[in-house]
This record gives structure tokens, sequence and C-alpha cells, in this order.
């Protein structure tokens, strides 16, 4: 969450993309949007978190929808002005594994991990 | 290596990239930019073969190369023309070890990777 500028001796990080097909993918991008949406109930206001326009936002989630069977976010027609937004229970059941995956793999992946960071020229420190 | 367009029955791909720092990262590109220098035994023919630009090309190892320690793709002067290039050691070390974080975050990742891929909407056959 805390916006890190001067990173340089942070420890390498995993990103990991599901390729669907072509065009199609999954990545920590979408995966970060549906964790905010889930926290502020707002497809705009997980966006703003982001640094990311209402209108990319919107066509991220409108991707995600379109890729699964059912739909990962839905709006919310409850309050007064109408416009929130919640996860499905597929959108939770993917972004649980999705996070589920990240740790899997970097846990599998550590000492391959640590033969590539070891031969970085900033050694980084920890973890 | 096959060019597949229409992959949009293909099971997913998993793709890695693991990122150093700020604007600092090693993944697929990259990765195959060096296995093909290693093939071809040059920057510019490597290049070809992705569709990469020269400049691109040699952009990306370059990176590679401030990145790590130790450079990961050397010229070669052997020939008469001279401008062969070939993966160090550390080159070669680094595109091992990331291969094989590939392949055992792939195994490690298969059954949430599963749930995910059932859900959906065109469901992959195969692997």
């Amino acid at each position: 969450m805390t916006q890190v500028t001067d990173d340089a001796q942070a420890p390498p990080r995993l990103r990991i993309r599901i390729v669907f097909g072509e065009d199609a993918m999954l990545g920590p991008g979408k995966i970060d949007l549906l964790e905010r949406i889930r926290d502020t109930g707002s497809i705009a206001a997980a966006g703003r978190t982001m640094a990311m326009s209402y209108k990319r936002a919107w066509s991220l989630v409108e991707e995600m929808n379109a890729a699964f069977r059912d739909p990962l976010v839905e709006s919310t027609r409850g309050g007064a002005r109408g416009g929130g937004a919640r996860l499905t229970e597929a959108g939770g059941t993917v972004l649980a594994n999705y996070r589920e995956l990240e740790e899997i793999m970097a846990e599998a992946g550590r000492s391959r991990l640590g033969v590539i960071r070891s031969m970085l020229r900033d050694i980084p420190e920890g973890k």
C-alpha cells in the first residue's frame, strides 16, 4: 500500500500474469482493482486509489466480466446515488485463488529466485 | 516457437516477471531474447526472430547487463565481421534458473490455476 519510490534496494518481487488467450489476461493490475473494489465498494474509488482513470477502471472490470462465465463485479443500487459496486462470489473466488497462487509460487520459487537475486549488481537485503 | 494467433482455446499460460526495483525487471521478453541470442549467436538475429527492432534488442541487453554484477551477454569478435554475441556463464545461469522457475511455479500453482481456468467463459481444453 505504501508508495515507495526508492525501492532499488527492495528484494525482488514476483509479478504473475495469467494469459487466457490473445489480449485476455489477468495480472496484478486487475487483481489489485478487484481487491480495492471489495474494500471501497466503488469502481471509481478503487481506481482512484491506484491513480487509475474512471474510464480505465471500468474498462478493466468489463474485460474481467466478459472473460469469466459469471461476472466478477456487480453494481449495487442500494444508496441514494446508487453508484456502488461489489465483488460477486465469483469475484471473491478469483481474487482469493490469485492471491494464494502468488504466495504458493513465491514459496515454490524461493531457491531459484535466490540464485538470480544473488547475481544482481546491488544485492538486496532481507527476504 | 510457433505463432498461434487464434489461441482463444489455449490453456492459460503463466507469465512471470521479477521486479528488482523501479523500472528494473526481468520477464518473458528479456528471457526469450537471451535464449535466442544463445541460439543465433547475434543480438540482431535474436531480435528479428521476435519481431523486435535492433535498437530495442540492444537496449534490453544493456538493461540486463547493467542490472547484474556480471554481464549476461558479451560480444564475440571472432569472425570477419565480428558482430556476434553470446551468453556469458552468468547469462546461462540466469536463463536456466528463470526457466526452472517457470516450470516449478506452474507445477506448484496447478490447482489454483485450475480453479480460475474452470471459471472462464470458454473453458479451455487440455492441460
